[in-house]
Protein backbone atom coordinates (compact mmCIF):
# COMPACT_ATOMS: atom_id res chain seq x y z
CA UNK A 1 0.00 0.00 0.00
CA UNK A 2 0.88 3.53 -0.46
CA UNK A 3 0.56 6.12 2.28
CA UNK A 4 1.33 9.73 2.11
CA UNK A 5 3.22 11.24 5.57
CA UNK A 6 4.11 13.91 6.42
CA UNK A 7 6.82 15.60 9.06
CA UNK A 8 7.01 18.23 10.65
CA UNK A 9 10.53 19.74 12.28
CA UNK A 10 10.81 22.80 14.63
CA UNK A 11 13.15 24.25 16.38
CA UNK A 12 13.01 22.79 20.08
CA UNK A 13 11.20 25.35 22.39
CA UNK A 14 14.02 25.67 24.89
CA UNK A 15 16.27 27.48 21.98
CA UNK A 16 15.73 31.00 20.41
CA UNK A 17 14.31 30.80 16.73
CA UNK A 18 15.73 33.99 15.05
CA UNK A 19 13.54 33.01 12.14
CA UNK A 20 11.00 33.18 13.55
CA UNK A 21 11.91 36.43 16.13
CA UNK A 22 12.59 38.23 12.54
CA UNK A 23 9.42 37.39 11.36
CA UNK A 24 7.53 38.53 14.42
CA UNK A 25 9.19 41.79 14.34
CA UNK A 26 8.24 42.28 10.52
CA UNK A 27 4.75 41.78 11.17
CA UNK A 28 4.46 45.37 13.29
CA UNK A 29 5.89 46.74 10.35
CA UNK A 30 3.17 45.61 7.79
CA UNK A 31 0.50 46.35 10.46
CA UNK A 32 -0.62 43.22 11.91
CA UNK A 33 -0.26 43.39 15.89
CA UNK A 34 -2.32 40.59 16.75
CA UNK A 35 0.42 37.50 15.86
CA UNK A 36 2.83 36.34 18.11
CA UNK A 37 5.65 33.42 18.87
CA UNK A 38 6.65 32.62 15.62
CA UNK A 39 8.48 29.85 14.82
CA UNK A 40 9.52 28.66 11.94
CA UNK A 41 10.52 24.62 10.77
CA UNK A 42 10.10 22.37 7.91
CA UNK A 43 7.50 20.42 6.32
CA UNK A 44 8.18 17.55 4.39
CA UNK A 45 5.81 15.30 2.54
CA UNK A 46 6.35 12.26 0.96
CA UNK A 47 5.27 8.91 -0.51
CA UNK A 48 5.47 5.60 1.51
CA UNK A 49 5.29 2.33 0.43
CA UNK A 50 4.42 -0.52 2.99
CA UNK A 51 2.33 -3.53 4.09
CA UNK A 52 0.79 -1.22 6.84
CA UNK A 53 0.88 2.40 8.31
CA UNK A 54 3.06 1.09 11.09
CA UNK A 55 5.64 0.22 8.66
CA UNK A 56 5.44 3.35 6.91
CA UNK A 57 5.66 5.45 10.54
CA UNK A 58 8.55 2.91 11.10
CA UNK A 59 10.67 3.93 7.96
CA UNK A 60 9.91 7.62 8.10
CA UNK A 61 11.30 7.83 11.66
CA UNK A 62 14.23 6.30 10.74
CA UNK A 63 14.95 8.50 7.84
CA UNK A 64 14.23 11.26 10.38
CA UNK A 65 16.72 9.50 12.49
CA UNK A 66 19.11 9.46 10.39
CA UNK A 67 19.01 12.05 7.77
CA UNK A 68 16.17 14.48 8.22
CA UNK A 69 16.74 16.15 11.16
CA UNK A 70 18.87 17.39 14.32
CA UNK A 71 18.01 16.30 17.62
CA UNK A 72 20.16 18.70 19.79
CA UNK A 73 18.23 21.78 18.04
CA UNK A 74 15.03 20.28 16.13
CA UNK A 75 12.08 17.63 17.80
CA UNK A 76 9.83 16.26 14.70
CA UNK A 77 6.34 15.08 14.69
CA UNK A 78 4.90 12.24 11.96
CA UNK A 79 1.51 12.01 10.35
CA UNK A 80 0.67 9.48 8.48
CA UNK A 81 -2.31 10.20 6.22
CA UNK A 82 -4.19 7.44 4.22
CA UNK B 1 -9.49 34.99 22.45
CA UNK B 2 -6.24 33.23 21.29
CA UNK B 3 -5.80 30.93 18.51
CA UNK B 4 -2.64 28.48 17.72
CA UNK B 5 -2.30 28.79 14.23
CA UNK B 6 -0.07 26.80 12.22
CA UNK B 7 0.51 27.61 7.83
CA UNK B 8 2.26 24.92 5.30
CA UNK B 9 4.74 26.16 2.81
CA UNK B 10 5.09 23.85 0.01
CA UNK B 11 6.47 24.53 -3.59
CA UNK B 12 4.41 24.35 -6.53
CA UNK B 13 3.40 20.91 -7.79
CA UNK B 14 4.55 21.65 -11.09
CA UNK B 15 7.89 23.10 -10.06
CA UNK B 16 10.92 20.98 -9.11
CA UNK B 17 11.98 21.13 -5.42
CA UNK B 18 16.00 20.47 -5.83
CA UNK B 19 15.91 20.30 -1.99
CA UNK B 20 13.30 17.50 -1.88
CA UNK B 21 14.95 15.11 -5.02
CA UNK B 22 18.57 15.60 -2.92
CA UNK B 23 16.60 14.00 -0.22
CA UNK B 24 14.86 11.45 -1.99
CA UNK B 25 18.12 10.15 -3.58
CA UNK B 26 19.72 10.15 0.52
CA UNK B 27 17.08 7.99 1.09
CA UNK B 28 18.65 4.85 -0.72
CA UNK B 29 22.42 5.87 0.44
CA UNK B 30 21.07 5.01 3.86
CA UNK B 31 18.80 1.84 2.83
CA UNK B 32 15.64 3.21 2.88
CA UNK B 33 13.89 2.46 -0.57
CA UNK B 34 10.22 2.78 0.35
CA UNK B 35 10.00 6.45 0.18
CA UNK B 36 9.67 8.85 -2.88
CA UNK B 37 8.30 11.75 -3.97
CA UNK B 38 10.19 13.83 -1.09
CA UNK B 39 9.39 17.59 -1.22
CA UNK B 40 10.48 20.32 1.60
CA UNK B 41 8.57 23.24 2.54
CA UNK B 42 8.40 25.25 5.88
CA UNK B 43 5.77 24.60 8.43
CA UNK B 44 5.51 27.99 10.79
CA UNK B 45 3.57 28.04 13.77
CA UNK B 46 1.88 30.81 16.09
CA UNK B 47 -0.49 32.23 18.56
CA UNK B 48 -3.01 34.91 17.36
CA UNK B 49 -4.93 36.96 19.24
CA UNK B 50 -8.60 37.35 17.96
CA UNK B 51 -12.09 37.62 18.49
CA UNK B 52 -13.01 33.93 16.14
CA UNK B 53 -11.72 31.75 14.36
CA UNK B 54 -12.47 33.43 10.99
CA UNK B 55 -10.61 36.93 12.32
CA UNK B 56 -7.91 34.83 13.17
CA UNK B 57 -7.59 32.81 10.08
CA UNK B 58 -7.93 36.31 7.76
CA UNK B 59 -4.98 37.67 9.96
CA UNK B 60 -2.57 35.16 8.75
CA UNK B 61 -4.00 35.11 5.23
CA UNK B 62 -2.54 38.68 5.25
CA UNK B 63 0.37 37.68 6.85
CA UNK B 64 0.99 35.07 4.45
CA UNK B 65 0.51 37.22 0.89
CA UNK B 66 2.30 40.16 2.50
CA UNK B 67 4.96 38.48 4.11
CA UNK B 68 5.34 34.73 4.21
CA UNK B 69 4.66 33.08 0.45
CA UNK B 70 5.64 33.87 -3.27
CA UNK B 71 3.01 32.99 -4.54
CA UNK B 72 5.15 32.00 -8.10
CA UNK B 73 6.73 29.19 -6.11
CA UNK B 74 4.28 28.52 -3.44
CA UNK B 75 1.38 27.60 -2.11
CA UNK B 76 0.20 27.76 1.48
CA UNK B 77 -2.40 25.78 3.72
CA UNK B 78 -3.77 27.73 7.12
CA UNK B 79 -4.71 25.27 10.41
CA UNK B 80 -6.54 27.27 12.96
CA UNK B 81 -6.03 25.19 16.10
CA UNK B 82 -7.82 25.87 19.28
Amino acid sequence: MQFNVTIDIMPLKALLDPQGKAVTSSMKNINIDNIENVRIGKHITMTVEAKDENEARLSVEKACKELLYNPIMESFEINVLK
